[in-house]
């Protein structure tokens, strides 16, 4: 018998998108956040952030994909991997995929790896990696560093709280200091659907200090309206320099993720 | 002050999709299903059958668009159109932007389109437009006619209950026999995250019968994972003969929509 016991996001005051759930495995308020993780029949284990979807194990892999791969089969040479946020370690798994020398993943919450690594063993299996370098502290702080890096993914929660500084136009200065020439950053720019404002800034913000600015598009089902939006800047060029297949992303994607709808473009377009 | 009054859909065991309500606008229960209409602040005026949103006045345009336009923009010069289902008039709306010469509407639910000239009057003016004609009937029974089309668009409800018989090998051999030589199917195939079967067994039906197959998929925020499929089939060519932009579609959607995630291939290629 199945019992009548989910949790919601709050995708914004008018909508709410909800999991019947098997149990609450973890719940604790970090310095940061709240955290909680709930095991589910329909999507597996479940990590939310502060009321919000993180990651499903059954779809994480359409977001975690579409932020990592785009940009590194986009680099001629990927070996220094900045990844801020990421706690979960997603991120870094699809990144340790490729030959690269060094990650530093720069996550504020250490309580967020803690316990992806207790209930979610496999997708933080990537911080077991010796190639990778966990940084617990704030990344508006680390990228003051005179470190440098061929791609920088911004692996966030939405700009509102803490992460709002990683959208901010003095972030993306720094941002581009300490990335090397060819240099590729992404970022995701949340549901142009949803909240059309978030990647609309994004984009204006990027734009001001690259060349080179595509944003893009994949499905990510427990996401808010399911419409996910990424944007890639550099101030090399970015084209593709090697394949890579995975459950989500194939060459035909690579190609067609960047296809905007008529709306989405009306949106990056408005002043 | 909002009311804590919600619509949710129950997408499946384990999943549920919410949102707010101002008003129950109106209920009925007709001889084939419970037709609802709520407003809402969100998604504006939205339309559910039997416990499942059809349409939203917000997002109902990705789907009517991708659904129409793939196949209209790709036949030489579609003049007759047949449309199974689409008792809102969204998708009639769509064919009608076309200078085609008539549009058979094929409802079975007289009370879905009477509900919608009501309370969604701008979706469902197409209604007014001389060249469509409706008839209240069973599709599967319409397509014993000895009509010709250029082009059949299948807007139906999903295969359980009355719809199946539209999804049926049956039913694609008997809209075989009155397409045109050059015409082209469409119909909408679910959700391949949600419901893989779906679009698995619409795309073996479809190929049992038409040399050319195509799926396709858009965003659709308010179905179940927002990620949608679509199935166009002809045993003539299918190549786009004529621009077509909308608020969704446009020429690299048109290009792009073709492009299948790697777990949506795999799905199709199962036997």
């Amino acid at each position: 018998m199945k019992v009548d016991f989910w949790f919601s996001e709050l995708q914004s005051e008018d909508v709410k998108f909800g999991v019947r759930v098997k149990s609450h495995l973890f719940t604790k308020e970090s310095k940061y956040q709240k955290i909680d993780i709930f095991d589910t029949d329909f999507f597996g284990r479940v990590m939310v952030l502060d009321g919000c979807f993180m990651i499903t194990e059954k779809d994480e892999f359409l977001y975690q994909e579409m932020l990592s791969h785009p940009a590194m089969v986009s680099h001629p040479d990927p070996k220094n991997v900045l990844i801020i946020g990421g706690g979960d370690g997603g991120v870094a798994r699809e990144v340790l995929r490729y030959p690269v020398k060094s990650v530093d993943l720069v996550e504020i919450d250490e309580e967020v790896i803690a316990a992806s690594r207790l209930y979610l063993p496999e997708i933080a299996a990537s911080f077991n990696d010796r190639r990778l370098k966990v940084h617990n502290m704030d990344a508006f702080e680390f990228v003051d560093s005179n470190r440098s890096y061929d791609v920088i993914l911004i692996d966030s929660t939405d700009p509102i709280g803490f992460a709002a500084s990683l959208f901010s136009d003095v972030f993306y200065m720094k941002a581009k200091k300490i990335l090397n020439e060819q240099g590729i950053i992404a970022t995701q720019s949340g549901s142009p659907f949803m909240n059309p404002d978030f990647i609309r800034k994004a984009h204006r913000g990027l734009k001001g200090h690259f060349n080179t600015i595509k944003p893009y598009l994949s499905f990510a089902p427990t996401y808010p309206s399911g419409m996910w939006s990424y944007i890639m800047a550099s101030n090399g060029k970015i084209q593709k320099h090697r394949d890579f297949v995975g459950r989500y992303i194939n060459n035909d994607i690579y190609q067609s993720c960047f296809s905007l709808p008529e709306f989405v473009k009306k949106i990056i377009e408005e002043k």
